[in-house]
């Protein structure tokens, strides 16, 4: 243990920047690394503002963040694919290895999870964090350390575009232009759809997504989206829809997008239990599939990031350094629309 | 047209055995089949009882009936498959060749679809249909009329089966010991699962499903089906779950059945919407899929049946004469707890 | 019958332009199209070079060409997703609907296939065809006749990297960098992977490849492919490798490439059989995939050209009036290098 | 370490039960094994006449043995799935839980595998072994240790089955109708096939797996491979064919066989590189999957034999003591065309 200068969410709705005793032994499977920069993300927020997420609750100070790239400064003996000096990403969810969940490769439904910035797991917005070697990845020179820390979203895209089994050229739909909507899109297109139709009702996220090629913009309270989804395809309808907006009001329309034989991939998760009609759903003999964070996705984010297929830094929405991490979050909660990800530089 | 005698649907409640005028002419890629044995399905008894399912309306008589099997009497001139003397059985369901979903292998979710005792389309209960080759199917000789007029409902179950991609040794589960159910555990069972739980409040139908080797009946008036399942799978849970009870309150504690990663197939459907709480199904990233009919699963049952894999003949509750046909449809209405299947045989 | 001025390969070696007997009739399903731009492929240059390919023999004067765009100028009574004017490509081939192969959604591998510019069946290097409308593709207004000339060759493309069941990041390689093995490195590209390594031994086809982004060109007569490979996988190999040289020598390091639990997909077809080491494919659990033709992908590809997500204009090495089309095969008997498409307009 | 009697492989040709030191320290995670049954599998028997298998070789005294059942007699700290007196049987291999394969799932093609009697890995032949936990796996109380040690080739067979993607009333062929071949036979029947064809040219062995009901055996000296399955499959061809003769003969009629879109699963690994003709292949869009050993079918096969689906019992031939070990393994060597497996128990 080591007094590190972080981060602290004292308790609901007090943060702190303190020091604070964090473990630092490297075990043999493990690397040090110096953190460089933090992404903000929602859930983050949440904490901040509600002190719990679900069954997780803020009951002792605990370090936020879990966006992370840095540096190795240190490895464990056993370690063998990383360097000091690599510049890497961190996956911040680590399974138990031998779990049957993991075992059989979906190590994210592992319910050992341990998950930074997930009471009582603190988090990385902190100079130094020790991890598994296994769970962080080497960047390539040509992707920043602020892009690397935007990999941790964009693996959540990738995983919804890697559950829907997109065949080359389908038209892919995304109700929601958040940060999340707007991952699964850029993810779903570089994944292999043509055309990805976004729909929102805030002109400003629209227009961030909407400078992507491939991408098109629907203002729900203007445009039907089913309208432009039988643009689209001729009448045809969706191969696949990802619902990322999480509310119930998107399900009462959802079912008319898909084609027959098409696919719902829901990612935006309601707080309560959705109405679905089922009936309608198998007509069109509709698949769903739903998504629990990500597993594997870092090494293909980093391989869609350093091939310049994808580039996610026009989502970096402003850059605050470490001192200023207090006002970032308070910015994060306004929730201005033309934020997309706002992110914290370590000293 | 020539004038058959057959079981008309007058309209709502009044059924008649009365000459009425039908289709006789054989296309160059038709045959005509003398029937010989028809299953009564629920959806045959619904019509008769209701009028009316969704929104297909009873407006003028027709011809009930749609599971059947038969024998060739004549060929149109550009068959070559099909010999008049064989015995026969005929997917009820005639697509459109040429619609985008029938291209793409996916004739049961064209929307035009012509399908036997689905007004305005007449069934079969009648001597003699004029069907297209196509969606006729040779018998294997040690396949008898009543198990030919089977395979109509077990294609649903195979349909079923097919969409929750079993692997070998998955164990499933049956929420509903209905027809449909008892299909659908048999389908599972023989393609693929090692063991199939099934889950219903009547102790008829549950002793009618246990007869089968592999299939574990519970009565969810005295077990818990989680509790089963997790003896089963040593806390695991079930590879696959099929939803066949149509019931909105088995939503409520479906979702605790499946492993992480597992599936549910929906085959039942709820007469109104359902809800779902997509946020516990994502905890173990599960996958749903939905049915319609079925489509390319009469050669498969076909050899199911051949092969002897599946015997259905136990379901074959008891035989009606033609002219007892009434009768027949009045003891379905009845619902009797022991009776899975009800067949009428033609003169 | 009506006589139309044509391409015809009169034998082996004998190109003409005159006039032709050709079926003119528009059933009622059938569009009649005029003929605008039609792409000179290497199966149309076979058969001028040398009468044959395989078990198709020119054994009478048969008009080549079959990738082809126009414009529709008659319609059957049936049709209703086409209109008199509108611009369009065409599938050549066209299967029996009712096929077992083409009820199950291959309708490629329909035996039955009648494919143009395959003897006996004429092609469209002629004013005027007629072709089902199920198999006429309306092009976007932002696609050109050029473009819709390529989208047969593209096609193929498309078809490989869907056999290829590419995840959203993946790594591919393509061996040979002739038209279809760019093809398919663009549907790879376009299809979900971030990175696509082709191989090839001519400069000047790689630096045709190589002009893409995402595409990194390896001359094999100065890199190891598998030491590209190595390096951007970071040794641990490439998710799908696609053999589209045809070369036998290829596959004696082709199995080096894939990762465990990659994919080949073989597209290049060897004249004799090839050697497997099926020992070496089974210490990684390969999947092997091969592809004839194309089924369900002009819609895909026409999204693709749509949205702007593929750009074929740089392949397109040459266009020559029909006049000079005769010129135009002599050019691509060649072989230019630096040649991947040459077209001939239509007057 | 401590000194257990044991079937030690002196070298090449040379067996001797002697004491010999083997580790025996408990982990945290591992489990400590009294074994009972032990089969004998045909690489036993090869290092035993050959003293290597590829590029396994053996330099010093090895025992022998990997398909092993027995009783749970210590367990490590932190294990909580197993207790004392459990019978149970074990995966041969443990691979590096972290190793990127096993992360993805792919746990047999992790390089780092350690497997049981494979050079310079000893087995099982032994009184006591220690093994980790999570390649340990409980007995129900109906399978018997003598079918516990059946598990590990069915898992070969059942791996085959899996990759074979089987929907239900698929028609299957096996070629081969050795050991290896009848558990696939067994695997791909109970995994979803209505019928399985197997062809050898040992009546003995076809008399063996003929001896289950929808196992089709057929004597290749006298019929024709694809004349019965043109019969079985009404001359549409088989769903999937598994190669299990290892023979390069058998692949010279081998493409025949599958349906267009069908599978062929390679399973027998001839010595040398195989003659295979892709473009007759691709003309049925085949898809080709590869097998090394299994992974994570011990459970599934476990479920199946305990549910009574599989049933291996008539497989074994004969039952060796301990004391008779060299005798089984000479009468193995014999290799008696009735013989399946030969098993040998402990004292």
């Amino acid at each position: 243990m080591t007094t590190k200068n972080s981060l602290v969410l004292e308790r609901r709705g007090q943060l702190a920047l303190r020091p604070i005793d964090l473990p630092t032994e490297v075990g043999p499977d493990d690397v040090k690394i110096a953190i460089h920069t933090v992404g903000v993300c929602g859930s983050d927020v949440h904490y901040y503002t509600h002190g719990r997420i679900g069954p997780f609750e803020v009951k002792a100070p605990m370090v936020l963040g879990h966006e992370a790239a840095g540096t190795v400064i240190q490895i464990g003996e056993r370690v063998t694919g990383l360097a000091v000096g690599d510049r890497v990403c961190m996956e911040p969810g680590v399974p138990d290895a031998n779990s049957r969940a993991s075992r059989l490769g979906m190590y994210n439904v592992d319910p050992a999870v341990s998950f930074w910035a997930t009471p009582p797991v603190h988090g990385v917005l902190t100079s130094e964090v020790v991890h598994p070697a296994s769970y962080t990845f080497r960047l390539p020179d040509n992707v920043s350390f602020a892009e690397g820390a935007m990999i941790e979203p964009f693996a959540v895209g990738l995983q919804a575009a890697q559950k829907a089994q997109i065949a080359p050229g389908d038209v892919g739909v995304v109700i929601g232009a958040g940060p999340i909507g707007i991952m699964i899109a850029l993810a779903a297109l570089a994944g292999g759809c043509a055309t990805v139709v976004i729909a929102d009702l805030s002109a400003e996220k629209l227009a961030i997504a909407g400078q992507y090629p491939g991408i098109v913009p629907v203002d729900i309270r203007s445009q039907s989206v089913k309208d432009v989804v039988d643009g689209v395809t001729d009448g045809w309808g969706a191969d696949v829809v990802f619902e990322a907006s999480g509310s119930p009001k998107a399900w009462q329309t959802l079912l008319d997008l898909p084609r027959p034989g098409g696919c719902v991939v829901v990612v935006g998760m309601p707080v309560e239990a959705t109405l679905i009609d089922w009936s309608l759903a198998s007509t069109k003999e509709l698949r769903f599939e739903t998504v629990f964070r990500y597993a594997h996705q870092y090494p293909r984010a980093i391989q869609m990031l350093g091939s310049g297929k994808v580039d996610l830094k026009p989502l970096i929405s402003e850059t605050y350094p470490f001192e200023k991490a207090i006002e970032a979050f308070d910015r994060a909660v306004e929730g201005r629309p033309t934020d997309v990800k706002i992110q914290i530089t370590m000293p």
